[in-house]
């Protein structure tokens, strides 16, 4: 199966999600909006795709995957999807239910993460929604980064396979999108991060881990990882680290 | 099997998405929090298993559901798991990712919608971020909304099974969540919602379905439907709705 992501092609985002599991398995993919438009790829291409009147089960928004004929949008759901196939989640129903339940966490996060910057709408520049985002920024860094560190490091502590891994005694998505996390937390939010990851041993050492996993070492070498930047979701503002 | 639901008792929130699709299928279930302490029920119960030691795999939040020796958190996931063993979910995978992904997306319109009136932080209160939340809101009616149902309108138009239900030819647990959205947003958003839903009628006639159904119906008649109020997720500030 040759798998085909459409995701935005200049930013890590959420699509970053999907391409370290699709990474990590060695996966044939074309990342569609990030090849070249003669070849009918690109911007154009992922455009075709969300603007289509014809996709019986349209994605929202973007990331979204084509397996075969099936369409899927929605990062968590993407990777309940890829997860078994890709070899990245349990082999039983609770395990993956587990898997999948760390991943929609995060993808709150995310969201959150996201909002420190744009807390009043996404059509606007940050520039324009500055004084709202200091405010929304303050209370990330103060309190929503500490529960949410703190809750994932307690899952590893309480992982009766040991904290190698945040579920079970084997890699999954949810380790890889764990990795992506502390990343782009640490790439964001640097001083808030200094200060709080000494507390988090076990997230610290699983960051680690997974950047050092032979495909994801030769992945996050490569061009194919774009650098975090400030159209992402994970952006650095020093005013906003506070 | 009697599941046991832990959700806050006083408001709809995000377990009443749980609390239809368990009230559409006659399930047994408890709704733990709203009931009595001297039963080892009500708020001591929720808040003893959310800050318990011993879970082995913790819920971040409410809700969370306990079927047998399992826990689960995250509301699309919990419904991703009933929707199969209610008869809420259809039978092919491919039918039950995509019934799942569009629960995703109603889940990132809840949390729009929360973030109305609480733009900056959910541990300050409404009066104290009332000058971003009137940005936000503004931001929400006159676009996010906009898009939300036009995606979702479009959806029921695009089903080849024909547009009763928002998947396939059979009542899933997205249909009952489409209509918990439906109405929070009229009470929230009542101006709004007057102006763009006659622009919807696919998702009016899929409100008013779902409303006459037997069991919703007499759920909605009785006292175990809350009513909507200023402490739930979908709140009614008349300034919000400008």
């Amino acid at each position: 199966m040759r798998y085909e992501l459409y995701y935005w092609p200049t930013i890590q985002g959420r699509g970053e999600f999907i391409r370290l599991a699709l990474e990590e398995a060695g996966a044939e993919y074309l990342d569609v909006a990030r090849l070249p438009e003669r070849d009918g790829m690109g911007m154009p291409a992922l455009l075709r795709m969300l603007e289509s009147d014809e996709t019986i089960r349209p994605p929202f928004a973007p990331p979204f995957l084509k397996a075969g004929d099936l369409i899927l949008g929605q990062t968590a759901g993407i990777l309940l999807f890829l997860g078994p196939r890709l070899g990245l989640a349990p082999e039983d129903e609770a395990g993956r239910l587990w898997v999948h339940q760390l991943q929609l966490t995060m993808a709150d996060l995310v969201t959150e993460a996201h909002d420190t910057h744009h807390p009043v709408a996404s059509g606007l520049y940050y520039k324009d929604q500055k004084p709202e985002a200091l405010r929304r920024a303050a209370d990330f860094t103060g309190t929503r980064i500490p529960k949410f560190l703190g809750y994932f490091e307690s899952v590893l502590a309480r992982n009766p396979r040991g904290d190698d891994y945040i579920a079970g005694d084997a890699l999954s998505y949810a380790d890889l999108s764990l990795f992506q996390i502390i990343a782009g937390l640490r790439y964001a939010f640097p001083r808030t991060m200094k200060n709080l990851m000494p507390g988090h041993p076990r997230l610290d050492a699983l960051h680690e881990r997974v950047a050092k996993r032979p495909r994801i070492a030769a992945y996050l070498a490569s061009e194919r990882r774009l650098p975090f930047n400030k159209d992402g979701i994970f952006r650095h503002y020093k005013e906003l680290d506070a």
